[in-house]
């Protein structure tokens, strides 16, 4: 059917009565109302399908369609139909997401995905550099000389650490002036491109007024966490301005911590991130700090960049556990559609952060 | 210290290097960087603090201390402090968070409350009747008969079903209109109180306007979904609005689902609930269609109602599986300051919706 979604679910736990459990997860996203209080019409309109059912060793897989009419072309309600009611039973897993054609061209996704940074960056096929500026606590005179100072050492996009809110020891103006003056600063000296991207994550009323604020005052993207803001307030940034958006993943790991219930990792840091209109998404790469799988970071890069219609494929930037001896593998399994994101590495490995981001960012290019 | 928030976390998993762990989320929560790499100023004020650690069979139970400072008044700030990247890492549970009571004087919490929802309902002592507008699909029209039905028998509180957003069958101006217009038409010839609270939850460019058209068409409450919008968007409808706002769990669920990892029950559908302004929070009730604990459903009503400060308690909402003969067993064990939400139960009595709407309030209030 062109105007249903096609959601993909493994269901773990009791075998036993998995058709039963299929057909509660369409009722229960859609009429919230046992089977039997339901009218033909509603039935056959309203509640989802049962498409298949396919049984694994450990869990069923089950597509269930569900009509465009119900999801809206409203994030947030599409959203409640793919997992609203049913995050809350145990042992069910949302995959993956079929979408008609129809219902993505109803959506922008990301303004500007690869292909746009790439313009932005004037950088054709290598790969990409980030860091972070921190910790938290260094006066903002300081953190704008750390920019500066990587800025000359060719870091593409130097961005907040998603802690830096407006602290009054980090006041979020002042540092955006500070930082993207620094970045230019050094812009005119190296005759390279360097963005500076601060962190808008803040109250609803408080967004707008940030993104506002720091494209009017030279930053060159947008640092944000829809976990914490709501994954709706993102696609508006990305609808209302007119920079690239990186997506941290701030309070969405508990979305994949558990094997049996949640998100995979390709649909909540790919796919619905560019739905929601990221245009890099930020993930824990694998041997890092955190403990995503080599797997699972390629499933994220799979989801930031398989067809998807209308909307733009997005950046995988993986981030952590990056030191130099590993680009040859990071680069073996990423690709070069990816920008690397590398924090203490580059405060670590001297004293001097512009040697240190040559260091890395020489070695990345020739790789 | 008064100025910091002290956080409960039950780490799960290898209890060898438990210190080590605490620490971990010490500087995972603040400044991102190994301790070597930090000065003895940084240590000091910004990186959490152990405070204990306390070892049980299954897991350790640490408290830490984070600076208010770093925390900030933003609550998107506090919930990034509380569990933003640690919601990446897998075994850790947070269970409740203690808050200074100066750090809470900067947060409006719940308008109304407990309090607040029985004096708009002019009800002193009984529990609360709530029930809930379906299936979706069904026309506004009927949906408003459904309404006027309900409140003819008695319910304090009808809501719409939280997948009724603006659907092109449930379009939301039509359906607040016709449903606050049904509810004001029972009210006029019951003499009683019912008050008719559509759902908001919407688009963040759209959630303030959703608000303000069903405040101003006789709405008397709001539905809302913090985990479909945002934490902090429910806070700002909270401040700008002047109805008590009824907070459904949809998508928070996967913070309770695994037992190590996410958000304790009561700290997610309690504590958290009503610092960001709700005045009434949902959660499916034990022995129902999900699967919650008695002991879990108790403690949200405690999260629900603990003494904190200056913010106000809220009514815990248990919803779902209620039958007349569980009514008894219901109010012994949340009590009378509850609102019971009834839903199929109240569809499938009978079909005179009236009629069941009495036999239920009736049956509750002499319970």
């Amino acid at each position: 059917m062109e105007n249903q979604i096609i959601v993909h679910y493994q269901l773990f736990g009791d075998q036993t009565n998995i058709q039963e459990r299929a057909y509660d997860i369409c009722l229960e996203q859609t009429v919230e109302l046992p089977d039997k209080l339901l009218t033909d019409e509603i039935r056959s309109k309203i509640v989802g399908k049962i498409l298949s059912i396919e049984t694994k060793t450990e869990y069923s897989q089950v597509r269930i369609g569900f009509s465009t009419d119900v999801a809206t072309y409203e994030l947030t309600q599409l959203l409640n139909v793919l997992f609203g009611n049913i995050s809350i039973k145990v042992g069910i897993k949302i995959t993956d997401v079929e979408f008609p054609q129809e219902y993505l061209s109803h959506f922008s996704g990301p303004k500007f995905g690869i292909s746009g940074i790439r313009k932005q960056a004037k950088l054709t096929d290598s790969p990409l550099l980030c860091t972070a500026l921190k910790p938290m606590g260094t006066s903002n005179l300081q953190l704008a000389e750390y920019a500066h100072n990587f800025a000359m050492g060719g870091i593409h996009y130097i961005k907040d650490d998603h802690g830096l809110s407006n602290q009054r020891f980090n006041e979020y103006k002042e540092r955006v002036e500070l930082c993207s003056k620094a970045v230019a600063r050094a812009n005119s000296k190296t005759g390279q491109l360097t963005f500076y991207v601060p962190n808008i994550t803040s109250p609803s009323d408080q967004v707008l007024m940030r993104a506002e604020f720091a494209q009017k005052n030279g930053a060159g993207g947008f640092l944000i966490c829809p976990g914490l803001v709501g994954m709706d307030t993102m696609r508006l940034i990305s609808e209302r301005f007119d920079l690239p958006i990186f997506s941290h993943p701030a309070m969405l790991g508990t979305f994949v911590t558990s094997k049996e219930n949640g998100f995979s990792h390709s649909l909540i840091f790919g796919k619905l991130q560019r739905l929601a209109g990221a245009d890099a998404s930020i993930f824990p790469n694998y041997g890092g700090r955190f403990g995503f799988s080599k797997e699972e970071c390629i499933s994220i890069c799979k989801g930031c960049t398989d067809n998807l219609s209308n909307i733009k494929s997005i950046f995988p930037v993986p981030a952590g556990g990056m030191t130099l001896d590993k680009i040859p593998e990071m680069i073996d399994t990423f690709g070069k559609e990816t920008i690397f994101l590398v924090g203490g590495g580059l405060y670590s490995h001297s004293s001097d952060l512009t040697e240190n981001a040559k260091y890395f960012s020489q070695f990345l290019m020739k790789s």
